[in-house]
């Protein structure tokens, strides 16, 4: 089978042929064939315990009733070494696993060359040529993988809960800068008021041309999933309007281009134990063995 | 005043010369001029709301009593831009902040030459090299933060908390295996012994020469806390023991250098916007972009 064949039956509604295509991208390179179409790409990340599962989940649902095909890309950066797949979890799967506009994928960062950087702008191109008409990324954590997943989107969606103490402080810290929409999940408990408003102000300090809206969701009832979509539509709107959707795609595929390409020097770099014992023992500075090794 | 200077004042106890030291260390090339000492370095890591900061502080007070100087440094990889430093907490500060033999300092990942993976030993070096018996390195998170912190240490601590959920799930799928001792924290709560059972259940099915143990604290009393400096002295005399500290300092200074070199390749690497664009298009591949970007 040609990858070409596999887009044909991938476009067809075949979920089979969509996990060989986004296999094949993961190992070698398929991209040549693939012509972007029209998907909005959404990051959904936040704090473990937020409730990112049960959000997206419900999220679904509402895409779903309004016509749209969902791919998810459960992207998992927790799992460096055992390659686990810890987010396609039973609830969603189940709530959505006999509906054959739904795709779902799990995708660990092991193996991938240029890390998650590469391979999940590589994923989402493959999900946009399969003719989807949303791709959610789904990411744990709070750090790089933030940042790395919000490069391979067009819109972020940042959820927190009250309270949720380092989480809201991280959000604010470092998270503030790359969500395009904020999700203040779990609103019916105490201090969702306080979070939501302490949010807000945090963003009223950084003026962008784009005011992140901060949306209170109780996600197992569903509660606030319908504004949630709307967010997603006006800022789509907006990325159109203002020219800013092409230069977020330019800037997916540079960082992409830049992780492949940094991948490639670090399978080439072996630092001797020499030299790594001189370091270690003080005799060489490490920035002159850094130099020595590209030289 | 010279490199050589600060060192020595730091010796005698200036927390100024400290920060000075570690200030130059982030910024150029001081390691020449740096011996390794005596230090012994712990790592601390584990997902926000577990109680880190609170059994760091207690853990500190029992290598205070013991008569060791301690060293802590507070790793922030959630700020990739803001350069915040959540960690250097008030709790810890307002315990230890009158104690000299007590030095804390916070890292944010922003702007360092390779990132944490290369600025985490750096900064290590020179807090040994300054005479500290213990040095704490703290980062939050779950993710390839650990990895990084983990080869920067000779121990690895890393610290749950029961029904943590996604913690403990992170934990025993991709933690496991860079952690040296694990810490059930809160203790006291619903469901303790049901994740100190499932860890080292986790923890017996992947055998090692040496085995985590898995310690229950409850930190704001100090509970534990005797038992997780026993078990820090008790690694630390296998790793030499064993001949493993020699091979993780190697370890550890290998994975410097190769950050250090990725990072001086990544300065020079940009991507045209032209290319960015026709991967973008569909017109050229990325791995295609990325080796001619090499080339």
């Amino acid at each position: 089978v040609t990858p070409a064949q596999l887009l044909d039956e991938a476009r067809s509604g075949s979920a089979r042929a969509v996990g060989r295509l986004l296999s094949l991208a993961e190992d070698g390179d398929l991209s040549a064939v693939l012509a972007p179409d029209h998907a909005r790409v959404v990051g959904i990340t936040g704090p473990p315990g937020v409730g990112k599962s049960t959000t997206t989940s419900a999220l679904i649902a509402v895409l779903r009733e309004r016509g749209c095909t969902v791919a998810v890309l459960a992207v998992d950066p927790s799992s460096p070494f055992s390659g686990g797949a810890l987010l396609g979890d039973r609830i969603r799967m189940g709530d959505h696993a006999t509906d054959s506009g739904v795709f779902i994928r799990s995708m660990a960062s092991r193996g991938h060359l240029g890390g998650l950087a590469a391979a999940a702008p590589g994923a989402v191109r493959v999900l946009d040529a399969c003719g989807f008409d949303v791709v959610l990324v789904e990411t744990v954590g709070v750090g790089q993988s933030e940042v790395d997943v919000a490069q391979a989107t067009d819109t972020s969606v940042v959820i927190l809960a009250p309270g949720a103490g380092d989480g809201v402080q991280a959000a604010k810290a470092g998270v503030l800068e790359i969500a395009d929409i904020f999700v203040i999940n779990k609103s019916d408990r105490d201090g969702a008021q306080a979070t939501a408003s302490d949010l807000r102000r945090a963003i009223a300090r950084t003026p962008r041309a784009w005011e992140p809206p901060v949306l209170p969701t109780v996600a197992p009832q569903g509660t606030g999933i319908t504004e949630l979509a709307d967010a997603l539509e006006q800022h789509q709107q907006w990325l159109q309007r203002s020219g800013n959707l092409e230069l977020r795609r330019r800037r997916r595929a540079a960082a992409e281009v830049r992780a492949l390409a940094l991948g490639l020097v670090q399978q080439g770099l072996a630092v001797p134990d020499e030299v790594a014992d001189a370091v270690a023992a003080g005799t060489t500075s490490p920035r002159q063995a850094a130099q020595d090794l590209l030289a």
